[in-house]
């Protein structure tokens, strides 16, 4: 079963299209490292019937330091099979480097999918894109202010972003590609679905960086459970009160807050 | 000190624009990661008179696995205090994702400099800038054919990669940022000169891309040592002979090939 069979299915599992982001915070999370691989492994155990993939941010491990890759291969393996595995590196380089990010990525860590950049272009996405049983996101539009700098400068008469959607889907000869799109500009994500009615989107930004869930899903689903993957991080991982030994009990209810609109609650018409 | 001071006196008392790549590769070099700390330590060792940079590409080390990072602290730590070492990680993200990245590559790794990509703008890029003491290459223009995808995309009246290094010489009000330039391509090398006198270049590419080192070094100089920090790879840690015993050996001759040009031969002249 390749990358975006698997989520279909864990989507269709559990009538969700969540996707719980494993982003520890040295400043929210006390006791270093082995504090950070405790937190998400309970993270992961309490939210395996809700979640239909599982993201750590790169970043928020590479900061513990050397370690800290060790720390992400041992929550990435507590993940039930079922269950995909969604790596946010954003990595780009030159394909004969780009080669190593995705041994990295998919052999050596047997991660489902990943995140990358495109400003390489053809060739090096191509490089994960081979890799035809696994999942490849491409950066397309960030929530951030700072967005506008290139995303938004055209490129002929449409903004680089939807270029740069362009060429992910000129790339998807192995249907295995999507893109990354954040869920707090819903009228980019209804571009991007206008222009290409079936590329996967994931769509992180809900919770903290203040998406509108119902916008966001409702210009992003096309019918298909993959076409839409709502991340979601620390509005799950910090929930109600920030101390990790409330996280058990904070995940639990957040099922009311920012996981019910996505899971169970106002999009379970989506399954029907 | 701080990166580009500390860039020019290594180069000055060098007399060199040599920045040796740390690129393990598990193909060319038997035995793991243990191997490809000893040789990169070994090659260190052998070089340290004519190196002006170190650079470790992340990539090369997270194909090793989970502890791949320790691998690459290891050979972090053996450079000598007065040569800096740049990590190539060629990292971009949202500003907090970002500042995890930074904390990782200045905080926890303690490199003198690294590799981003501008694809999310200025607040991202001036969370790895607002590290007024280190150093910060903003990728620009590459050296592989699919560069042409995105890079050479006409944003206004000028392409992408121009304006990229325009965003980045308008982040740089701390003074430590450069760009990243394939030295495949002098005619770009020398656009971006010429639109951007002052900005340092880290131009990887010579030896096993097939860079012209003359023409490349020619475009990209202005006087500055820390103007133009050429990169070398695999023509030197794979020299005359790919086995990894051979190394300190092939480590010596190669400076008649490789790395006289850019070192003591050729550009002596640029340090009169």
């Amino acid at each position: 079963m390749n990358y975006l069979e698997k989520l279909r299915k864990a989507s269709r599992d559990r009538e969700s299209l969540l996707c719980v982001g494993l982003d520890p915070e040295p400043k929210r999370i006390a006791g270093g490292l082995g504090a950070a691989v405790e937190v998400c492994l309970r993270l992961v155990d309490a939210t395996t019937d809700v979640a239909c993939c599982y993201k750590p941010y790169a970043a928020f491990w590479e900061q513990y330091g050397p370690r800290g890759w060790e720390g992400l291969a041992r929550v990435r393996e507590s993940v039930p099979p079922e269950i995909p595995v969604l790596l946010d590196g954003k990595r780009a380089d030159v394909p004969n480097t780009m080669a190593a990010y995705a041994a990295a990525a998919f052999e050596a860590m047997s991660f489902d999918a990943a995140t990358i950049h495109a400003y390489h272009g053809d060739d090096s996405i191509l490089v994960y894109a081979n890799y035809a049983d696994r999942g490849v996101y491409v950066v397309c539009h960030t929530s951030n202010p700072g967005r506008a700098s290139l995303q938004h400068q055209l490129t002929g008469r449409q903004p680089l972003y939807l270029t740069v959607a362009g060429l992910a889907q000129r790339c998807n000869a192995n249907g295995n590609i999507g893109v990354v799109i954040g869920a707090t500009t819903p009228e980019a994500v209804a571009k991007v679905r206008a222009a290409f009615p079936r590329l996967p989107f994931l769509m992180p930004g809900i919770g903290r960086q203040g998406g509108d869930v119902d916008a966001a899903v409702g210009a992003a689903y096309n019918g298909d459970p993959a076409s839409c993957l709502v991340g979601v991080a620390g509005a799950i991982m910090y929930s109600d009160d920030p101390r990790p030994q409330q996280l058990h009990g904070a995940t639990g209810s957040v099922g009311s807050r920012a996981q019910q609109p996505i899971a169970r609650g106002n999009l379970s018409d989506l399954f029907r």
